[in-house]
C-alpha cells in the first residue's frame, strides 16, 4: 500500500522563486518515502502499481498553518468588525457552544469533511478551551487521513465570564490533555496553544512553557496581528521590549522551529531578529488581515530575511478554508503592500506564493511540501478539464490559472497524504 | 409568460446603507415589470403562477460595470506584472487573435457560457478592435438572455503594430458597426469605446464623440488606473488639467449618466467634481487593481460624494467574473484603504458591497437592481443548502455568508433577467 508510482504533469518548489514542472513524469513512493521524481521510469519500480494521472497536474498537499476549528460554523460571517470588537462579538460566543460536545461533534464534523474535500493535507489548528471537544477533534481529524496539530486553548484573562478559566483549571486540564493524546494517533498531534498574550497570565504562561519542555511539544499563537492588540499588549507586559518576547521569556517562542505564529503583520525589528534566531514560522493569513482590517503583512521582508513562513487561511477571520484563495490573497496583498506601503518589497510572484503554500508551511511538519527524495509523500491531483480555453496553455499556465480559479473547489481528483490515497 | 410571481427570501438594498429583508415574501412581476414585494399575496396576483423557492435567496441580478471579453480567455494568467507590461505581454497579443471569427467564436463562446452560468444579469463589454468578432460577441450574448453593452474597441496610437487601426479605419469601422448593431438586438447595445487615452489620437476621440452625439450611445472607457498611466497622460494631453478632461473635450464623458470610467483610482479633487457633475458611472475593480499593481480606490470617499458607482468584474485584469468575489474584494480593500491609507475613510459595509453589486451598477442600465415598484425585473436565487452550519443562521447572516463562499458556483438554482427565466 505505500508502495505506488503516480503519473502526470508533477509540480513543486525547489526554493521560494523556482517551480520544477515535469511534463508527463513519474512520482515514485516506496515504503511511505518519496523516492523522487522521474522523467522516465527507472527499472526497480517498473513492478509497482502505477496509476496514470494523464494530463492532470500533480502537486505537493497544501499546508494550513493557521485556523481555528470552532470559527468554522462562522465563517464568512460578522465581517463587519475589527479584530477585538470581532472576538468578542462573533468568536467568543461561538466558542463557548464547544462546551456542549454534542455541538462539537456536529460542527467538527462538518469542519473535518470540509478540510477532507479540500487541498490541504497539513493543518495546525487551534480547538477551543475544552479539552473533551478538543479530543474530539482530534479523533475527527485523525479519521480524515489529513495530519495535523490540534491545541486545546488557554485562556485565564480578558475573556467573556462564560468563556474562561482559572489558571489552576487551564494548567491541569491541558496537563491531562497532553497525557491523553500525545501518542495517541498517528497523524494527530497536540500543540501548546496561549491564546494570545491578552488572555493568558504570567502564571499561566509559565505553566505552558514548563509543559512545552517537559512534553516536547510544539507552540502556536497569535503574534502582533493589530495594532489595538499590539498597544494592549505594550500595557500588559510594560517589561517585555517587543510582544514575542512576552511569550520567548516562557519558553514559548519555540527553539528550534517548533513555533508557529500567526499574523506577524506589525513585528518590529527586534521582534524579527528573535524569530528569526528561534526559527518562528510566520502563518500569514492574507485574507484574515483584511477581513478585520489588521492591515498587510510585510512578507516580502520575511523571505529576504529568510524566516519560515507558511499560508494560514485563519478560519474564520478568514473566511475560507482554501489555501488556493490563501495563495491568490497572499501576492494580491504583497502588490498593494508594494504600491502603498514600501515600493522597495517587489510582490510575491507566483511562484513565492505557491512555495509559501507547499514547501514553506510544509517545513513544520519535517521533510514535506515538496517531491523530494526522502521527503513524506503528500499529493494532489488537479484536473482543470472544467476550465475551458480556447488556446493552448503551457503546465506552468494551467497550474496558475488552476489556483487562480480555485481548483479545489472543481477539479480535485485525488489526495495522497503520507502516502495514503485519502480521498 | 411575463406575469408571475416568485417566493422566498427576498433580500434588496433600499439605498447604500440598508438591505430590506423579506421573509417568505413574494415578488411580482406583471407585463415585464415589478410590481413589488408583500409579504401576503394581493388578491389580484392570486392567479398569477408561482414559484415557490422555499428557504431559498431571492436577490436583484448583479450588475458588471466593466469586463474585457476577448481577455476572459486569459483570466488567472500572467499575473506577475504592472498594467503597461501586462497589456503589451498578454492582454494585446490575445486581443489580436481576435481578427479571426473562427479563434472569437470558440473563445466567446466560453466566455458567453461563463456569465450565463454565473449570478450577473447584466454587463457592460469592452470586446476587440474587430467589427466582425464584436458583432459576432454580441449575437452570442443576446442569446443568454443577459442585457449588456458591448463597445468596439478603439486604438489609433502606442499600440503594437498587430493590434492597431488607422484613423480613418477606426472611424469608419466604428461608424458602420454602430449602424449595424443599434437597435438590432433586444438585450444587447453598442457602446462608443475608446480604450484609454493614451490608445486614441485627439482625431480619433474627436469623432467618436460625434458619434457619441448623432447615435445617442453611452460611453465607456478607463480613468486614473495607474500612476505610470497618469503620468503618461498628463505628457499626452499637457492642456488637460486631470485626465477624465481629455475625454470630456470630445464630448466622452457622458451627461446624463451614459458614461462608465473603469477604475478611477487616482482620479483628483477636479476630476471628481468633473464625475459628479456629468453622471460618470465608477465601474470599481478592485481584483483587478490587486492583480496589476494599481492600487486602492478611495470607494468610501465617492460613496459619500454621491457619485454614481457600481462594481466591474474587469476579467482579465481581474481573474474570475464572479461579482461575488467582487463584493468581497471590495470590502476588503476598503478595509486595507482605511488601515494605510487614509484612517477616516470607514471601511465598506457588507451592505455597501451588496448595493454597489446590484442597485448601484444596476442605475446604469435603468431602474435595475431591486424589487421596487416599477423597476425591471432582474433576480437571482441562491441555495446555500450545500454550505452546512451546525446553529441557526438569520437570513442576513445567510445572505453574508453566500456572497463570501461564492453561492454563484455552488448554489444558484435560477436567474431571471427582465422578466424571463434565463437558467
Amino acid at each position: 500500500m505505500n508502495d505506488f508510482v503516480l503519473r502526470g504533469n508533477i509540480c513543486y518548489s525547489a526554493d521560494p522563486d523556482t517551480i520544477l514542472i515535469r511534463e508527463r513524469a513519474y512520482a515514485v513512493c516506496t515504503d511511505g518515502v518519496c523516492r523522487g521524481v522521474f522523467d522516465e521510469l527507472p527499472d526497480k519500480y517498473r513492478d509497482l502499481p502505477l496509476t496514470d494521472y494523464d494530463d492532470r497536474l500533480i502537486i505537493p498537499g497544501l499546508c494550513d498553518l493557521h485556523l481555528h476549528a470552532p470559527q468554522y460554523a462562522y465563517r464568512g460571517l460578522g465581517m463587519d468588525m475589527e479584530l477585538l470588537d470581532w472576538l468578542n462579538t462573533y468568536a467568543f460566543p461561538e466558542e463557548t457552544k464547544y462546551a456542549s460536545v454534542v455541538y462539537a461533534e456536529r460542527a467538527y464534523s462538518m469542519l473535518s469533511e470540509a478540510l477532507k474535500a479540500s487541498a490541504t493535507t497539513r493543518a495546525v489548528v487551534f480547538a477551543s478551551i475544552h479539552p473533551a471537544s478538543t479530543a474530539l477533534l482530534m479523533e475527527m481529524l485523525e479519521r480524515t487521513g489529513i495530519v495535523s496539530y490540534v491545541g486545546k486553548v488557554n485562556m485565564d484573562r480578558n475573556s467573556p465570564d462564560t468563556y474562561i478559566e482559572s489558571t489552576a483549571q487551564s494548567a491541569a486540564d491541558t496537563k491531562r490533555w497532553l497525557e491523553d493524546t500525545i501518542g495517541r494517533f498517528k497523524n494527530t498531534y497536540p500543540i501548546i496553544t496561549p491564546r494570545f498574550v491578552p488572555s493568558c497570565t504570567d502564571e499561566l504562561m509559565a505553566k505552558l512553557g514548563s509543559f512545552a519542555a517537559q512534553y516536547n511539544v510544539p507552540v502556536q499563537s497569535h503574534l502582533s496581528e493589530n495594532l489595538g492588540e499590539v498597544e494592549w499588549v505594550k500595557e500588559l507586559c510594560p517589561d517585555d521590549p517587543f510582544y514575542g518576547a512576552a511569550y520567548d521569556r516562557h519558553g514559548l517562542f519555540g527553539s528550534t522551529g517548533n513555533c508557529v505564529m500567526a499574523h506577524c503583520v506589525y513585528s518590529s525589528d527586534e521582534e524579527i531578529a528573535l524569530m528569526k534566531e528561534r526559527g518562528v514560522f510566520v502563518a500569514h493569513c492574507p485574507a484574515s488581515n483584511m477581513n478585520v482590517g489588521s492591515g498587510i503583512a510585510p512578507i516580502r521582508r520575511y523571505l529576504d530575511a529568510g524566516l519560515n513562513i507558511g499560508l494560514g487561511s485563519d478560519v474564520a477571520g478568514g473566511h475560507t478554508e482554501s489555501l488556493f484563495t490563501a495563495m491568490v490573497e497572499a501576492i494580491q496583498n504583497s502588490k498593494l503592500y508594494w504600491r502603498v506601503i514600501d515600493n522597495d518589497k517587489k510582490p510575491l510572484s507566483f511562484e513565492n506564493g505557491f512555495y509559501l503554500a507547499t514547501r514553506g508551511g510544509g517545513k513544520f511538519f519535517g521533510k514535506v511540501g515538496a517531491f523530494e527524495k526522502g521527503w513524506e509523500f503528500d499529493a494532489v491531483v488537479l484536473s482543470d478539464h472544467a476550465l475551458p480555453h480556447p488556446q493552448t496553455l503551457t503546465i506552468r499556465e494551467k497550474l496558475e490559472r488552476a489556483v487562480y480559479l480555485g481548483a479545489d473547489v472543481k477539479g480535485m481528483t485525488a489526495k495522497y497524504c503520507r502516502s495514503k490515497r485519502i480521498l
